[in-house]
């Protein structure tokens, strides 16, 4: 990410949370500087401390990554160290362990996700949804990626991805596709959700990219690919299934044979790692 | 919340999701309306709709709120009905369901706190944190006050709360709630972050409005309250503990007799509430 | 485009052209009123009309679009009526006619390509470049899509385009590829630049989807296609030519049988179309 | 420019171009720098490089400038030398040479108006237009003063210039200049378009500080210049010629004794000069 | 000035305000309207309540200019009625208070000066300065014109004024109008600070348009301008006085028969208009 | 006040004065330097230099500061040094005196009504109220706070205020408390302006935490206090007076043993002091 927008950011949220003046650290005299680390408070995996370190360089502080992006940690270790402006520190501390303590959540779900899926499939891609939060998609992809996890979709206008609230208009999967593809840039891939067997062929003969099986039980998404197969489409699309796909079930949706499985989980429930920062010295 | 405030906020969120123009949504003509609702998947509790509606009725749809604020739904049930254009109303449709799913999240899961520890205690409050996700806490601190939960600090400029940090500086807790005492508007409660009884009495000596109990044990909580009692000075302040407190284990921290459990859980870990948008009718 | 995304751009824009306020209108007291066209002076072809009439309405002009998008018009005819307060008019004149022309330019000489093109191949795409005037591409890609042209990438988060400076640092090709594939999610399409026929058949065996042929000659095209069909390569890719494309060579490479030609031509050359805006009734 | 303010643009075109990241440059390791010069293509003439290269040192790269504004070029001529990280460079190489190629245009074609001009009068100023692209005016008007052209009005808060659509609210132009006198502050010039000779001496003697012959006949110019020196108002008033003034009929336009030639030209259809960043080093 | 620069401009400040929500005004219900009136509490002259009209409209509340722009009020009369959202009004009633008290303070000053001017010389300007508060000068201008004040330079971009730390650069008057003339528009003027009857003539003779004797005894603008007399340059430039210029002293300056008087006293020092917002009748 | 936060109000500030450039100061090479002092032109109080100068430095300049924030300074003395590029400095120079000059105002007015008040009861807070200059309130509150004045409430977010238009809704003042103390957060204060003793009893009663005396002759201010003591309320609440209270009448307040005595004045009303910014070396 180009630091100069993700600064851009930092700032706007950090004038949200000191719209006048962070009331509590200006009672530390502003010469006081201090040496600080973001530690684990249970194990986790980083992601993002790339993405802010350079933010907190122009901020004047000094710092250290020591847990990588995709690096794992266990509880009690440090992961960033931190030296400078005490009460400036102590300013972006929320901020900065908000942002990071979500990054690591969501990376650590989906090493999770990719680990349990890859031992059956090692070509399976574990993908994330849109179901972000409003304002932070920004690192909640990057954190995906971090460890290897597919952003899929980054906004609406880099994919077309036909759903069922379209189909609605369009009354056919099959005329849905052929209007896709007709207005849509060559540079842009076409999917669509599907909810049987026969849409899915549907899709595929009219041309669709990626088929995305939506909420569809085991059986259904079996019953699909095993159709595409026979009618010698399955090499032309990748398949993708979504909906209440969680780390429970996941072996069982990767050994339908599928190429890609999306979960909002990643992203809208991943617990957050809990994290803090510990001041370890204070010169004054 | 000034509706001007979150329209600017809306907007710039979802230009993030449209950067160019919702390929999909566009495929359909731009004369199309429709009907739709927003639908539980899940039981929960609704949070911001009446925030919500003012600005899809300033982006042209017509609304109505089924469920208001602090009501409980169903799984199934319908909680906002929208009817407006179309191609529109879906390229809003993410962006709207991240908001609210989120916001019902935290609704539900609060007032299954307060519920819990008002049984034991019906003055206890159940306070958020400043855990909250990066330029999204408008939402999140408004979604706790839905169902009466305490919003707690919403930024750094409203309070003084001491943490241990700040104490790491100051030496001692008497120290720094003196000069915060010194330097603080009238205005402003003064909190400190303590970790044993003797430090609450430090703080309550030295003038504090709010003590906060970091991470203790139960019996630490005890104690605390118990030497403050002791001292005559339970009366002249309020007592919060925070720090990992749970579902699980909130109603022993009730039972100590603290003013405020405050806890992150509440905005960081509340699992949303799945909520779908379910077009019923087109109108060609 | 989501309107309210857009009338925050024509807002920033119009500040820009009225820090203070427009001297010269505010001549003309508040409660005129008038009706007045935007009228061709030399032919060419309708584009985002329909995109700026949301926001006059908005600003409470009542706005009549005479020539759709994609529509042609001739010199001295009407393109678009607009009724309503004549000092707010006149103030926002000149940057109504500065965005309307450019788009006018663009969708007019992108007509002129594709019509050329598609007698001899009608397949073929017709396809703008990222050479854009800085923050007006939103209007730009909109014209070119106005008139049934390629977008191609509107950013760089939305495809992989390996670029010959990019290869500088991967040294090949197929490496690139590689590592893009590798690196790439699955929603996303992958183009490299080449510049032999070896190359576009490493590139196409590496798995790239489209392959970008920059600044060859005729020969170099056809031989790159020509052989990527011996390869039986050629429907696995799609083929792209770039660099120094105008009106009057354009038959000549449409001919190769390429599947894209994209022109920076399109946008960053393109003589806007002359229009005015013509008061034709003033109502005191 | 403020380089403060240049740098904002920057950053929000940036920003535009790069919504997530950059994903084929990321393909680059972060820790790779590179040399890369920006190379001419064609024949030009440099601007606003001055302006750019402090926006590229904020954002840490070693930048020199070889061809000073105003200065002209060859194809195959280095025009800046640019040293740092590679993957953040070709982040913004198609933004940075958008910008270049726009300026350089602008710069180049307002040269070659200028020096035929001056060949017959050596005191015309050749005047720029608010025919701008939005948003980016600030570099046009900036390439046209590179290169001794005249910006013209930068906006409609800082002179008063009374145009057609004005004047069919005031019915004369006497009124109209006298309205502008009254309301009008004395730091600001009033000019006033007119159509004939009558009114040329109507909008001098009313005090207009210059006269726009605007869309007139080399004859009716002449003869407008001509009567006003026949009333004796000539030295009080400076006459500025507009409308379909091109390279072409440049030259009998100077004959005419104008003060000003201006020209939407010069910034809607300057064919942009081609240039194109070369890396030339890169160091793993 | 445009009404959506205006409602930008609002919206940001009432987010400054507001930054969650007015937790007072929100004890009120939400169905709840009232009336209102800003009454005057102290004699006055209004100004801008035609600028902020339109945006309160444009958040739903009904508005009724009493005193329109100029026009003198007495303490106890009503200026504006507003009825509305009760709620909403409550919230905004501060921000709207602290605009229309400092534009009525700018407006009641500047009138004040006016009328002591133009009873010994009716065509004399009074002229506020960029002595602003920072980010309001929108409006402190606007007061200034509302009443027949000049408004002076609106920013650093649309006038030359060539100031004493500029000729400690330049070494002489002469030579800094000279490079003035040189490198700045036909569409500006240019003004140069003198500090004696000598430099007067010289920058009158080097071309200025307008001479600003700055901090200058009456003795000195007087000989400034019989030096210009006796040399006949007085017709050529207009005589503008700056610098400590009080109601108490306003008359000497006019009778020097300067054109021009400017003070910072109209801006930085308007003592405001004391108004209230009064509920006249609340509508549960 | 985090710098970044300032840095972005600055730079938007200074966009608004330099939409394009400084015609002026751009006259002036851009590699010639200067060494300038900020000196004061009345006597003053220092206050915010500590916030601007990391922005300044942020822009390049080297900084000094002569007076701290408190510190008193005498017509003639230097309170800030500033070397660097000289086009840049007279660029802001205007901007930095407009923000200082206020900041200076403030702070010495403030620091006399301190210091006659702590004369009589050197426990008194003296307070600023919300009527700010939009957009400006972070230096002013700052200001106050430099000099040991009470920033009294920062925005509508951080603190209940129930004022006499509250009022006219809840009917009582009892009332109106009851519903406050049920809806908001412990970590607020509430205060409720009253009119007379009898509804200072009340409010105490209630359990409001500051009672405002507003607009209230010093018979009735005795009274109020007269009766809480009587009441055994006293020690209970803290009381604020408010209106019309000027240095003039300051003292008979402070006699009346209120705990906060709040005045707009300070804000809306201090005179700036002047200053200005002499270049005292060119380095061409």
């Amino acid at each position: 990410m180009a630091e100069e927008i993700v600064f851009k950011k930092f700032t706007e949220w950090l004038a949200e949370d000191i719209p006048f003046w962070d009331l509590t650290s200006e009672l530390i005299p502003p010469h006081v500087s201090c040496e600080a680390v973001v530690m684990a408070k249970e194990d986790g995996v980083s992601a993002c401390c790339e993405d802010i370190a350079p933010i907190l360089e122009k901020m004047g502080f000094e710092v250290k990554i020591l847990k990588k992006k995709g690096e794992e940690f266990k509880a009690g270790e440090h992961i960033m160290q931190i030296k400078g402006n005490m009460r400036k520190l102590l300013g972006i501390e929320r901020l900065l362990l908000n942002i990071l303590s979500q990054a690591f959540g969501i990376a650590t779900l989906t090493k999770k996700f990719i680990e349990k899926a890859r031992k059956i499939n090692p070509n399976v891609k574990i993908a994330a949804t849109r179901k972000v939060k409003p304002g932070f998609q920004l690192f909640e992809k990057r954190a995906i990626a971090a460890v290897g996890g597919d952003t899929h979709r980054l906004n609406l206008s880099d994919m077309i991805l036909i759903k069922e609230n379209h189909l609605k208009y369009f009354g056919s999967v099959k005329e849905a596709v052929r209007k896709a593809k007709e207005a849509t840039s060559f540079s842009r891939k076409i999917e669509v959700e599907v909810s049987s067997a026969e849409e899915a062929v549907e899709a595929a003969e009219a041309g669709a990219d990626i088929i995305m099986l939506d909420n569809c039980t085991l059986d259904k998404v079996r019953k699909a690919i095993e159709t595409l197969e026979q009618k010698g489409l399955r090499s032309k699309v990748l398949v993708e299934v979504s909906g209440g796909i969680k780390l429970e079930n996941l072996e069982d949706y990767v050994k339908t044979g599928v190429d890609i499985i999306s979960s909002g989980e990643l992203t809208h429930s991943a617990k957050i790692i809990d994290i803090s920062l510990e001041v370890t010295e204070v010169k004054k």
